[in-house]
């Protein structure tokens, strides 16, 4: 039996068409059990759109938090919004896991408030998979912590480490610590201290790497603060949309570029798909007791199916228990940043 | 009469090859008066390659600084290395300026060391121009100061604000400070602070921007700390590489695919030079008494042209006289932090 999910139906640019839209496809396509959390009316009515309607429980949520609503406010001001909702059924044991794509910030605060963080772990990170020349990549984190420490940084690789082995099914990855050159000694006073505090880990840390080898894929995991995870995954984006924006611009400026287009379509198609980073579905908060998944608020109906399929496979690979589990099993002093001067005996 | 420019001959991936054809493409179309500075024999033989090869000066310099030597081993161990005498040049007025793809650590420190700072800067900041769908925008600081403080910050705005009007022709340019979210209130304790001194200063500063903006056109200089504005800078070219590998693949994966390529052909031409990061030369050392180009380590013979042309008229502008006079005008409280905490009067 599939793991129940809920599903913030008020959450992202398009809802709720698109949430609604990616429950339908989840519950069809991966038989997910699905709690749409959200003012009914408005879901019923998206679900009506689809038929036969799959079997959706709808939870009630009157209030709707705005994209760009300040966290705080939101946290204090409506206590039924449907992110608040979600985030109770999913302390409650109610469900399994939760998907959103609304208020990145708002989802990140009452998950981690309401839902708690997993023993070891002082503050979950926002991780995304990009895909590179040879793979998949876990960037991590990408916004949730913007001045993390160097043990923060271990966390991450750890969280880091058992995403990639259990949802990406990849052995002994190699982990990274994002600088601006290889050399150990290069970079903030953050990357020197994190780069020591990740050699001494049981980890598979190769060293420091530069944003570039993101996408050789010379690494499974990479590891950052959540200012400049968030900085590389904003960039990646606008990248990737200003070249689909001028090669289209350019294809068709002419009468051959047209035509070439068209024989070439469906090698375009393929290529846009190569390099869609919504397809992938979401950022999971990893550190959480629970599985909580956070999509673009530009998310499709695919992507929103696709969040929730991480979801489920976040919750029956038990990716919390694992990291809770490996966190427990590391030395303290491995994790511990070394004091900053060393006092001698005591005179 | 041009300016005269000192070009590290021995700086580069395809050094003295590309150094030097760049260097002879500069004295032909922009009448360029160009010093090669390196190893005689080799930069002989290279011009050799060119004919007729044009009027060009070298002067000797016998050791050669690797790419990945560590510029403070490099400084002290090579004092007779192409770099050192480049701006041994520039300091000495020989020349009105340099232009190195070589080791980007060791130019910027030697061009501090020899070359000095201008008034008013602490710090010279390395900048690179961005193709934008509208235009172009400057990002700085790429990698020269890590860890700047607030008051750097708006001195990045104002170098940025000359090479966007006296360089690129922007009247009134528009600074944005590079954060995670457009709120003032957003970011790290460094964003905060540097927000507040921006908006005290007389630049047109539109706030805090987001790394989605710099492509988007929507300002014309995009301040940051030097850590930050490398790996943007890294993330955007492995991304423009990955995708035109990727497209690439796609397009000669089937027959369509490969004829439809072949009839665009043109398109792609113009797609490829749209995209290309390096064609527009190099990044200008900011604030440094002198005009420094770094071109990247990869650059062609016409990257290392355009870098000659950037450095020319950057002297011909008088853009670091500018810069000069531009910090004496500001306030001192305009660019000096605000105290972190207030104390009250004495007791």
């Amino acid at each position: 039996m599939s793991l129940r999910i809920a599903v913030d139906a008020m959450g992202g640019d398009h809802a709720p068409e698109h949430p609604v839209a990616g429950a339908v496809l989840a519950a069809r396509e991966l038989g997910a059990d699905i709690v749409l959390v959200g003012q009914r009316e408005p879901i019923e009515s998206a679900l009506r759109q689809h038929t036969p309607a799959p079997d959706v429980e709808i939870v009630h949520a009157e209030e709707v938090i705005g994209m760009d609503e300040s966290p705080a406010t939101a946290l204090r001001r409506k206590r039924g919004s449907s992110i608040h909702v979600a985030a109770q059924l999913l302390r409650n044991g109610e469900v399994s896991g939760m998907v959103s794509a609304g208020n990145t910030g708002a989802v990140m605060v009452m998950a981690k408030l309401y839902v708690g963080s997993i023993e070891g772990v002082d503050r979950p990170a926002l991780s995304v998979v990009l895909p590179t020349l040879l793979g998949h990549v876990v960037l991590l984190d990408v916004g949730a912590n913007i001045d993390p420490r160097s043990q923060h940084l271990v966390q991450f690789g750890v969280m880091g480490h058992f995403f990639a082995t259990q949802i990406l099914g990849v052995k002994n990855p190699k982990v990274g610590l994002l600088s601006i050159g290889q050399e150990a000694g290069k970079g903030t006073d953050l990357i020197r201290e994190g780069h020591a505090a990740l050699r001494r880990s049981p980890l598979n840390f190769i060293g420091n790497i530069e944003s570039n080898d993101i996408y050789s894929g010379a690494t499974d995991v990479v590891v950052c603060d959540g200012f400049t995870g968030n900085v590389v995954l904003k960039t990646s984006e606008a990248v990737v949309e200003t070249m689909l924006y001028l090669l289209r611009d350019e294809l068709t400026s002419t009468r051959r570029g047209k035509l070439g287009a068209r024989l070439a379509r469906e090698s375009f198609r393929n290529y846009r798909s190569r390099v869609d980073y919504a397809s992938w579905g979401g950022a999971p908060l990893l550190g959480l007791k629970g599985s909580c998944v956070i999509c673009h608020g530009r998310s499709s109906a695919k992507a929103i199916k696709n969040g929730i399929r991480v979801a489920i496979e976040y919750g029956e690979q038990r990716v919390s228990e694992r990291i809770e589990e490996a966190l427990r099993g590391l030395a303290d002093e491995q994790l511990v940043e070394a004091p900053a001067d060393s006092p001698g005996p005591s005179a």
